[in-house]
């Protein structure tokens, strides 16, 4: 948690460029207490004549699909709040190359997800903030 | 919302009859009252080497996975008519080419979305009209 | 159902053993009674400049997404059994090669699923226990 796959034309983002994004998707979720290392982002190239949005063609999108495990947002203003700071980290990298964006989000159930062979440690836990800290999957 | 991910045989498809087919998937849904443009599909060729089913390779299959955002289907029969509908798009799509086929739809929550950083209007909402006759996304 | 993609580095793994790898998929699905043909796994190549943990590129790692569809795991013992069991084949085709390796599942709704046209039979139906015996999809 949480997975993003990026759809995005091809040549769309250099690998710096898409180092970048991945760096700042990671520090979103690092700001609410989870380890860097849960953060894991998948560019992919979609020539044109595999896009379609409203059936046709497309070279000016980026389609953004997240699956949030280890954190699930409870309340509407919580939901409201998470949506907003993903949404601004998707438009920023979507403007600056003259694309447009969506994305949705899905949240899956955080038992039945596992790192290196270990359930990740309860929410809040010493074994998170020790995962966090040591940025490694640790026995606990 | 929709999102499908068409998962298909290389070369299966020409590019014009993938367009054929995203405007097919399009119409399905704007039929129900939802923009054009909410419809995304993004088209995957898979090898052989890379294609398994039952554990064995294969290049006769198309597997189609589709997320639903905009609208839920709650009851049983509003389920299986949605499935119906889908189903015959996919089927024939899939035997013209002499392909097998399977699919299937996950719901996510509709808070959890956004297109060109707005949170699309609520269902049957005027707004939700007005993007759907202008086919773009509109501040409201 | 099930539907597994697997993300991993360029040229990780020989045709024979992605093979291998689905066939152990499966084989973990038919000993809880499902179809072998139920069982579809897709394989990935993600460039170490498309591929993303904490932020920094990889090409160590193999991340897997699941979606059950016709069976889910209603408590937590079951859930820890089917994590452990999807687990341990995970781990065994990622450390055979050096790669960490990561799995989420997801569950989806069994009537919004169709193979070849037809809503798969109910779970521990005669009909499903035929499609097992013949290994495809019949009216049933």
């Amino acid at each position: 948690m949480p997975l993003w796959n990026v759809y995005h034309p091809v040549s769309a983002y250099s690998d710096e460029e898409k180092r970048e994004f991945a760096g700042r998707v990671t520090s979103l979720y690092q700001a609410a207490g989870l380890p860097r290392f849960y953060s894991v982002t998948l560019f992919h190239e979609v020539d044109r004549g595999s896009f379609y949005v409203g059936g046709e063609p497309v070279d000016d999108r980026v389609r953004v699909t997240i699956d949030h495990i280890a954190r699930h947002a409870e309340d509407p203003a919580r939901r409201e709040s998470v949506r907003q700071r993903i949404g601004a980290v998707i438009q920023a990298f979507a403007t600056s190359k003259g694309l447009r964006c969506e994305f949705h989000i899905d949240e899956t159930p955080r038992e039945l997800w596992m790192i290196d062979g270990l359930l990740p440690p309860p929410t809040g836990s010493e074994a998170e903030k020790l995962w966090a800290r040591e940025n490694r999957a640790i026995p606990y």
